[in-house]
């Protein structure tokens, strides 16, 4: 295992990305978002998306410089066209907008569509919990998920993320995908020869499985939380699609061009700006003291922020795989 | 089974809650909502909460009377003290200018607080999704749900619901609880002498049980969905009470009051108007069917719906024990 400065881990990765054909602001973005994951132990956003990051930019997939179409009117429902680029990139350029209209309005809303999101969704509503207010967004992705009783997938993983801030302690932040397993564990799971809880997928016919490969083969996962989780899929199709005129989770087309891994959809980002109530970050470390008294013992982001002040302490963890895999791209 | 025109059960219901010491508006307001929930089959709220409303009343709980103060300053941001009252007539109250809002600024969002709940959430949101907005509201409750790995109840049932428009079709509209299983639900198995499903909830001792009594005798209900479900269910105290100002649920106190039984907390609505897109019923109903195609024989609503049909053709259904329960209010 390497330990990597936060700092020179980004310059590589920005380096990678300009590398790759990127402009620089573009690299920029997702060299820190990337990074980012990787310090906070996110590690199926890390490094490891890099060779799908390169093939899909090599397969000519979307137009990842384009330059994002703001459409001010000068409300609080503002709408993004990302052209086909990245959704980090488009939400950075939204942000001042969108720090100004929550302020004056009270809420904002983001409506992105045409964006490719390939990473987690907490940093995208991090730094607005850590600017005070509160944050939640939703993004969908491929379909890959059937909904219960079904056996074409319709949904993507489709995650919802969301932060606020919490008086003397980090945000609360959460970041959980729609669907009962991430994609990427049920990959895990087939390498390793295990089956998965039960409830998380189905083979191809439409029936329950345990097998990963079932699922991996012609099979789809299951929302969480069974019928009460698809609603909530659904819902994200929703806001995350229909809403901001992104595309729909089943009509993601990568025909034409092989290697291309990356969803290009939608995203939606709600803002609201919780200190026109009184004490509302103390009220959220209220409650979530409590919820630690009742017996919950690790709340959502508790293992992120440790292994983030660990990364920061003593540098970000890469194994030498890792290092070489990303040399290979310079 | 007795069938009664659905505008003959209004009427019955709000002399019922005049009899009471309701003024007319409120009275005309909890009436036509729990008709509603009659008519659609919703019967955990319909005529079956009568007895408990009556009770709550008769205990001097909260301030059915009250007159909701809207705090209103001109941002799409509203804030409303519903101070003791009924939600439902806080939300009528606020209605006008949510709509103001929602159409100039494309989202708005209501902050309800000291507000009593004690219905379904879908009537909440239906109307706006008939009027062509997207609505999602939170409210959360009493503490009977307890974090995964809990022992100590902190959360409510938390309802959640959404609507939207969907092109030639009624809205599409959700309302599900937050809790693994409704409370009532758990009360019927425990009559009825039936085991409860795997995850549902914990005993006294926090250990996972499916003895109904088990979970009303010091017991606790589960999130649905396990840790996602948990997330979800925090998400509601923070949104329905720290970002309103309306009490938590483990704080909600009837101590004082013997028979009251309706949680005083907070609520929030957020509307967005999808109309600064293009096609967006379009696209939700194409959504739709796309859901039904790959194999939801049923969506969430479709039920309701032809229930609704049902009894306006025929009338709304109650037992001769309902309707002599009402009686004996008046």
């Amino acid at each position: 295992m390497i330990r990597l400065p936060f700092a020179d881990l980004v310059a590589l990765l920005a380096r990678l990305f300009r590398a790759q054909g990127l402009r620089a602001e573009v690299a920029q973005v997702l060299a820190e978002n990337c990074a980012a994951c990787q310090r906070d132990g996110a590690l199926s956003h890390g490094v490891f998306r890099i060779p799908a990051y390169v093939s899909t930019l090599r397969s000519g997939w979307g137009a990842p410089n384009a330059e994002p179409v703001i459409e001010d009117n000068g409300a609080a429902q503002i709408r993004v066209d990302a052209r086909g680029g990245f959704a980090q990139v488009a939400l950075q350029a939204a942000r001042p907008l969108l720090l100004d209209r929550v302020r004056a309005q009270g809420v904002a809303v983001l409506a992105l569509r045409n964006s490719q999101h390939f990473s987690a969704l907490w940093p995208d509503v991090e730094p607005f919990g850590e600017a005070g207010l509160v944050a939640l967004s939703v993004v969908n992705s491929m379909a890959v998920v059937v909904p219960p009783g079904g056996t074409t997938p319709v949904f993507g993983t489709n995650p919802m993320a969301f932060a606020c801030p919490r008086d003397g302690e980090p945000p609360y932040v959460w970041d959980q995908a729609g669907s009962a397993l991430a994609h990427g564990d049920v990959q895990i799971a087939a390498r390793q020869g295990h089956a998965l809880p039960e409830g998380c997928g189905v083979d191809a016919s439409g029936q329950l499985t345990t097998d990963p490969n079932a699922i991996l083969e012609g099979g789809a996962l299951l929302p969480f939380g069974g019928h009460k989780g698809a609603s909530l899929a659904m819902t994200i199709e929703i806001l995350a699609a229909a809403f901001t005129g992104g595309a729909f989770s089943s009509e993601v087309d990568w025909s034409a061009h092989p290697g291309a891994k990356i969803p290009c959809t939608g995203q939606m980002l709600l803002l609201l700006d919780p200190d026109r109530g009184a004490g509302f970050a103390q009220r959220v470390r209220q409650l979530s003291d409590a919820v630690r008294a009742a017996g919950q013992d690790r709340l959502p982001g508790d293992r992120r922020r440790r292994l983030r002040a660990e990364a920061e302490a003593q540098g970000v963890a890469l194994t030498e795989d890792d290092l070489a895999m990303l040399q290979s791209y310079l």
